[in-house]
Parts: C-alpha cells; structure tokens; sequence
C-alpha cells in the first residue's frame, strides 16, 4: 500500500517506521512543513520520497495526517477536495473541531477521525521510535459517517501499530482526554513554571530534583506548536477539567493549612484509588 | 559495621539490601512498627534479625531511622538519649522540625540529619529494590552540628549507596523539597482526585489515560502515612509552593479561557525550559 504521511514528526515518523517494518506500507511518501524536516525524514530512511500535498495525494492509497490539530482543520477539507478513492486518517488529539470542519464535505466517509494514545514529550524526525504505539490505546470516533472500506483500513493501520481499538464519538473523545491528557499537560507546564520562576531566587532549587519531580514535569517539555491549538480547541472541556483540579487542589491546600491530618490522611487516601488505573 | 534500621519499609529495606551487598554492613539489625512487617523483612532476608528499639540500639555501630517524620521527631530525642560512640542518622523528607527536636539534646553530634532524594510510589519492606538510590542526590544538613566521627560515617553510607552528596542547611532544604518534591505531590493528588470524582459520571474515562496521565499521576499513589507529616512539618514552604503554582496554573486558565493562543505560546514555551533540568 501506498502511504502518504503529512507530517513527519514524533508521529507521523513512528508510524513511518511501524509501517515500513511490517510490511504494510510498500512506499512511504512524506509531505512536510519544512525542507528541513523532509530532508531529516529522507535520511533517517522514514520515508522513500517526500512531495507536495498536492503531488502525493493522488497516487496514494492512504493518506495520514499527523500535525497539529489546527492544521489538521485547516488542511483536511482541502485533502478531501482531491480523494477519490483514497482512505483519509487524521491523528489529531482533538476530534470534535476536525469533525466539524468535514461534516457537511462530500467526500466525508473517505475521513476516518481517530487518535492513538501514545508519544513521547519530544518532537521532530529524529525523536521517531520504533513501536511507540505498541499495546496502547487508539481511538476511532464517529465511525458511522466512515465508509465501511475506509474503516477497515484504519482498523488495519491500528493492528499493524498493534493498537487496541475503542470507539467513541467525537464529544466524549474531547471530554475524556481533556481530564486524562489535555489536564495532565496544563499541570505539568505550571508546575514547571512555578519551580523555573522559584529558581530566579534560589538559585541550586533543582539540584535536589529527583525522579518524582522528572515524572510530574515530564509533560512540560511538550511543544507549544502541538498544544496550544489543542487548548483552543477543546476549550470548554479544558477549562472544567482544570476548575475540577483546582476544586481538589484547593481542598488539599486547605487541610495543609488548617494542619488537618485527619482531612490530609482522608484526601490522600482517596487520590490512592487511583492505583486501580496505575498499578 | 552493625547497623540497626529503624522502618524496614521501602527507603529502609533498599538500604538494607545495599549495605548487605557493598559489605558496609556485617550484621542488620530491623526495627518495625508491626510485627508483619518485620517478619517480612527477615523473610526477604532484608535484616539478620530483628529487636525492639531500645535492645538494637546499645549494640549497633550505626542506627538509622526510616521512618516517617512525625515518627522521627518523637522518637529522635529517644534514640540519642541511648546513644553513646553511634552515629544516628535520619533519612526523612523533611529537616527543620527534625534538627529543631535535637536541637538542645547533649548527644546532637552523634546525630547527622541527611536526606536521599530517592523512592518509588510503593511502600513496605516488599518494596525495598537494590540499587534505588545509586546515582541520585543525597543531601545532608547541618552538618556543623555534628560531630566529625559521625559526619565521615554518614559521608560513607552514602558513598555506599552510590549517592552524590550535597550539602545544605535544613532550612533551604526544606524550602527546596518543597518545590521540587513536595509539590508534586500535592499535584498528583489534586490530579488524581479530580480524575477520579470525574469518572463518577463519565465510566470509561480512564480507557484513554496513557503514558502522559500515568507519568503526571503516579505520584498520587504515595502513602498518607509518609506524606500527612511531611505537608505539617513544612506547611509554610508547601503553602507557598502552592500558591505559587496556583498562579501559573491561572495564569494558563486564563489565557485558554481568552482562547489567547500568542499567550499560552508564551507560557509553554517559558515551560519548556525545563529541559535544562530534564533532557
């Protein structure tokens, strides 16, 4: 199968590799943002060739997209303007604003929306990984307005990247990964922003850093190209899950400062729970 | 060197299994709070025998207590009041309230505050791993307040766990854990908490949480009996590292709010020089 690849990056890099291992993609055509990242990509052996949009598309048979969310909108309806019979993937960790912009376009079932659950907090060709997707999770949303060959080839895809597959509308998608990732992504930039400006004044403040700081800050390395249009976009979610964290945040405080340890204990014991989901 | 550790638990135990392997230690000597624990500790081969406090102490080279704080500080006093040529050394999260309950105490040289900036989410002596501190950061306070004799043995403890040593007042460091330890737990927690009173509406919520929610959660798994004491000894520091992540956090409410996407580019971007501390 002919795989055309728009964006060349983290994602669309992985996925490169993933494919071209097993066998699923005969050619690998990369579509890029920059001669620099196409060249990269070229190199690394990640892609055969690399070309326009507008070149690429038409001899392919599948075309994923695996860029930012906003440009995922802004760019879809044209890739759709120039399938015919081509299966059209996105990757985005939004759904519902990229549904929207194709809802009403007449190539819409070639589009299946979907979003695989993995990554790593660098970006670029060069961070692209071998089996980055393996055992995670892949969300395919709205299937019902996916033709029924466009769907079989996403599902494809998702097995060759050894995904498990759940299928949700894009709504609840939005939802959810605004508390289990959009949120985790907001809390881990302030809390590197509240240590960075704490430095102004203690200067050696990260020479006693260890692993639980470099877990809960991890996030805050994520690229602004990548997340802010995600913010924007998933607004209204994003802003109830933060209001939901601050509620507990501010609860927390309140036991500290109050010296409540029976309050403290109670909180903490509950937060434990989450051991269920993370064992 | 007969070494008595008080609190067989996570810290204790990897201790234990280090000093047994480097041979600093040639007899272990386990304190426990219940008898289940320290069963556990014999099984695990973790300790050679096990004693009340009062018995260990008179007879050992070296005692350190692994404990948590609260325990620390009421049964330090106890422990130097026994002590004659041993070297006590604590290893608890927090450094003030401990000096500050020996601060007056006629065997304070024998004592050397100290803190491994090592641990995992799990807790008991089934917890404890070899190796769980080598190459992370040591710190050790105060030490004026210490005796030379006892000083090079707490320098060659940590030596033996492959620690780097850094040196500091309890104060500062206190201030500094606050920041880059303590805080994110408060933040896992409230992380945690908020995911989890979610999930009471929404069931499924936690099938998209991956590798991103997994690294900013994992902390919350952490016990309300080490961390309730450590968020009393030091509200004012925690309260304030609080505050000062409460305002970032707002700071990016505020601009996602206004969908203000060259603000939110700032604020990530200001975030993402965390990489200096996290390559």
């Amino acid at each position: 199968m002919h795989v055309t690849i728009v964006g060349v990056g983290l994602i669309g890099g992985s996925v490169a590799r993933d494919l071209r291992r097993t066998g699923f993609a005969t050619r690998l055509t990369g579509v890029g943002s920059t001669p620099a990242r196409t060249e990269t990509a070229l190199r690394l052996g990640l892609v055969d060739d690399v070309a326009a949009l507008e070149e690429a598309v038409p001899g392919s048979d599948l075309v994923i997209l695996a860029i930012p969310v906003d440009r995922i909108v802004s760019l879809l309806p044209r890739v759709l303007d120039g399938v015919e019979r081509q299966t059209v993937i996105d990757m985005g960790s939004t759904k519902q604003a990229i549904v929207e912009a194709v809802r009403h376009h007449p190539r819409r079932p070639r589009f299946v929306a979907t979003h695989p659950m993995a990554g790593t907090e660098h970006s670029g060709p060069a961070a692209a990984i071998d089996r980055l997707f393996a055992g995670k999770i892949g969300v395919l949303c709205d299937q019902a307005d996916s033709a029924p060959d466009a769907l079989a080839c996403a599902e494809a895809l998702y097995a060759s990247l050894e995904m498990r597959l759940v299928r949700m509308d894009a709504v609840t998608h939005d939802l959810h990964a605004a508390y289990v990732s959009h949120l985790s992504h907001v809390v881990s930039y302030a809390l590197a922003l509240a240590t960075l400006a704490k430095e102004q004044d203690e200067r050696a403040i990260f020479s006693l850093a260890g692993g639980g700081f470099a877990s809960t800050a991890r996030l805050a390395k994520s690229s602004a190209a990548m997340w802010t249009p995600v913010f924007q976009q998933n607004r209204a979610a994003v802003l109830d899950a933060i209001d939901a964290f601050r509620q507990q945040l501010d609860a927390l405080r309140d036991a500290i400062d109050r010296g409540d340890a029976e309050a403290m204990g109670r909180l903490i014991e509950s937060a434990n729970r989450i051991r269920r989901i993370l064992p």
